[in-house]
Parts: structure tokens; sequence; C-alpha cells
């Protein structure tokens, strides 16, 4: 390389440069990032597409209620254009409730809603054919998420949801990034904007993160809350070192110290 | 009715109020509202379907750049397994631009993103999927509102674009409300945020809302644009009058009116 001109040097670094970037975005790890945020923004979409479909067809049928996002896009696919046409049998099929289905079909009799004319009919199941497609996408993208945050961080998802663990990664931004943060950190990620507010303007400080999706986290109160994303963040963050470095599955032993952690913190505030 | 018990009085009362809400809902009116209400929902989501697209997207193939959200994702549903297989002649059939289609073949071939594996081209390719049946979902839409609020407003739909038309329609209710509202407030309809934070907190006074959106408007400069919104506010107050009283076509005068008028203020601002 001593003879090369200044020609060759710019290419050869230039080809470096460019494998380097290669090799960062090889690993399954960049798309398991994509995924996890696809799915989340996935989550709102639908969300804004039901509410449009509700809204819309709440003109024809006020008085339907359904918690349901699809079950609600099905009801309107299937019998939008007409509601007195679903049976009470089709309307139990749709629902698997034979008591709801009763209370719909006696909805549809007292409804004080027109029937959607043609073309409002087409966009009405063009608007629930979305909420339906989004949601199998979904459903589709968390599966895919499932298996691979599984296969790139075995112990982190033997302890916690996979779809936190995704979360948790895309936070990071890498898996070595996570295996390196300490256990307070990881504790917070997700709860940066709290933290800045806390460090100034004073406010309370957060006391978890990404992790308040854990039902073990969010069903224990804000005040126990805190200990127990305490004890998940201290045990993933061991794992995460398993699974970036060491690649050795640990997360059973690690499992079993979250629970004997939580059962001393279970008795310890009822003694308190 | 003198001898009717009062069980007899509220049916019949409650009766005669569900015709009336019935009647309310019945016209056109309130499916067009929904309709464009849910078109600009679908633009944003459509947005952030494609962000989430070309983010994942460009791990595979950073070098793509097209400005075209639905030419994107046919580009990842096509060619998305495996760029290399794309031709010269199948990117310029996709783009219809042959020096556009040279470019892209080149940034394929010296590109640093490796392919994806089949998972992750299956969840990529349903994405693209998604922002492609959004695009021809919001298609389908706008023709739908373009041809309801040219028969429910013929005089305004004259004058200014269909789709703003039933923006300002949707913001002010009904069709009657939009009528009786004085051209100063369909100047200002859809910048109540500004007008609050003018009158609370003395900050400039907005010059047009929904109205921004006109070419002829948006092309003024804030300067003239404030009095082309009113020129066209003001004539659009007539045409709705007409829309929801009369029903007589008076649109093509009104427009000379405002052509004029433009004319009038365009000569002005150069004297002035």
């Amino acid at each position: 390389m001593k003879n090369e001109s200044v020609e060759e040097k710019r290419r050869r670094l230039l080809a470096k440069a460019k494998e380097s970037l290669s090799t960062a975005y090889a690993g399954e790890e960049h798309s398991l990032i994509e995924a996890i945020n696809t799915y989340l923004q996935l989550e709102k979409i639908e969300n804004l597409a039901f509410e449009r479909l509700e809204e819309w067809y709440s003109i024809y049928f006020p008085e339907l209620k359904l918690n349901n996002h699809e079950k609600y896009a099905e009801f309107v696919a299937k019998f939008g254009s007409n509601k007195k046409s679903a049976s009470e049998e089709e309307l139990f099929i749709l629902l698997g409730d034979r008591e709801r289905a009763k209370e719909i079909e006696s909805s549809i009799a007292r409804s004080i809603g027109r029937e959607p004319n043609e073309n409002e009919y087409k966009n009405l199941l063009e608007l629930a054919n979305l909420v339906i497609g989004l949601s199998k996408l979904r459903e589709g993208l968390g599966s895919y998420i499932d298996t691979t945050a599984r296969k790139l961080m075995p112990n982190i998802t033997y302890l916690i949801d996979t779809k936190v663990a995704a979360e948790l990664l895309s936070k990071a931004g890498s898996l070595n990034k996570l295996a390196l943060m300490p256990a307070s950190t990881i504790q917070l990620l997700g709860a940066e904007k709290a933290l800045f507010k806390h460090i100034k303007y004073g406010s309370k400080p957060p006391k978890y993160g990404i992790l308040f999706k854990l039902q073990q986290v969010s069903g224990s109160g804000r005040k126990r809350g805190g200990k127990v994303a305490r004890i998940y963040a201290t045990k993933i963050s061991i794992a995460a070192k398993a699974d970036a470095f060491t690649k050795r599955f640990i997360a059973d032993a690690l499992k079993k110290n979250i629970e004997s952690a939580l059962n001393k913190g279970a008795k310890g505030a009822k003694h308190g």
C-alpha cells in the first residue's frame, strides 16, 4: 500500500467505510427494531382508522357499540349496506356471544339511523376493510417480532414479553448498547421526557419507562411499581449481557431470582 | 291528544324526538363531512405508514430516493426481495422516466445494503401493500367527495376546490350553518387556535384558515393572501346561501366578481 496514489487510497478507505456500514446493518437486529417501531405505529394507525369508521358509521347505526375494532369493522363490512338483514344467528357467529347478539338485534330493530346509499356504503366497506387489514397486518408483524426477538434475545425474552423486549432494544439502538447500560438506565428507557422534566423543573422523577407495559409493573400501583421495575431492570441488564456477549442461556436462574425478589417485596410490603 | 295518559304522551314525544334526529342525519351532508374528515386522516395515516416503510427498507437499500410514496412502495413490492433483479426497462416502466431509471439502476449496483431474508421481505411487502392500498383508498374516497360536494354545493364548488369546500362544510357543521356565517367567519374557519391566541395573548391575528389551501391564497404571500382569502370568503358566503336556501345556480357571476376583484387587487398592489 506504500505506492498507492491518493486516488487509490481514497477508494480503498471509502470501500472500507462502506463495508463497515454494511456490516452494521447486516444483522437482523435492525430489522427487528424497524419491525417493533412499525408495530407501535400500526397500533396508532389502526386506532385512527377505527375512530373514523366508528364516527362515520354512527350516522347509520348510532346505537352500535362494540369495543373490538375488528368485530365492529366486520359488522360494517357484512351488514353495513342493510343492517336489518343481519339475523340473530349471523350476529352470534360474528360475535361469539348469544347475549350480545340479541342486544344488537334489538338495537337494529329500534335504530334511528337510515341505511347508507350505494356510494356511501362503498367507502364504508373500504374503510372497514382497512381496519380489518391493519389488524391482520399487525398480527403478522407481531408474530415476526416474537420469533425474531426470541432468537436474538433468548435470555431477555425469557424474562419479559417479547414486544417489550423489542421496544427496549429499539430505544437502546442495538443489543450491544443495551447490554452496556446500567440497570437504572434500562429501568427508565422510554421515560426520557419525564426524566428531563424532573431534572429541569424538579417534577417527580419517573419510576419506569417502557417497563410499565409489563403487567407485573403496571398492576402494582405507582409506589410498588417502581420497585418491581427495578427488580426487572437489574435482571434484564444481566440477561442482555448474556444475549449480546456470552450467548449462554442463564435466564432460568434469573427468572427464579425475579420471582423470589418479588415475593420478598410483597412480604415486605405486608409487614410495612 | 287531550285524553292521553302520561305514558302515552312520553312515548309520543320520544317518537317525535327520534324522528327529528333521524331527519337531521338523513341528508348526504353528514356522510360528506365524515368522508372529508376520513380523507384528511388517511393523508396522515399514509404519511405515517410510508415513513415506516422508507425507514425499514433503507436498511436494505439506503440509496433509494423516491418522493412518490406509491412508486416507492411499488418498488419495494416488486424488487424488494432482490433489488438486483430490477432491469433498467422494468424500472423505466415503474417510474416512467428514463433518467431516473438509469440513476436507480446504478444505485442498485453500488448499494451497501444487504437483501432482506424471507421473513423480513414478507413484512416489508405487506407494509408496501398497505401504503399502496391507502393511496388507492384515498383516491376512491376523493372522487366520492368530489361528486358529492359538487351535488350538494354546486355554487361553492364552482368557485373553489371541492375538498376545500367539503372541509369548510365539515368545520361549519352543516350547510345551513355555513350559509348563515358572515364572510369574516368563513375566512377564518380552521384558524380557531390562532384566533384564540390572538384574543388571549395578543399575537398576530390570523388572516385565513382552511382557505389557505387554495392555491390562489397560499401563492400570494402573507400580506396579499389575507386580501385574497377575504375576496373568496365574501363570495363563498353568498354561494353558500344559494346552495342552502334558494338552490339557484349563481356561481358564474360570482366567479367573474372574484376574478375582477383579484385583478383590481393585483393592479392596486402594483401601484401601491
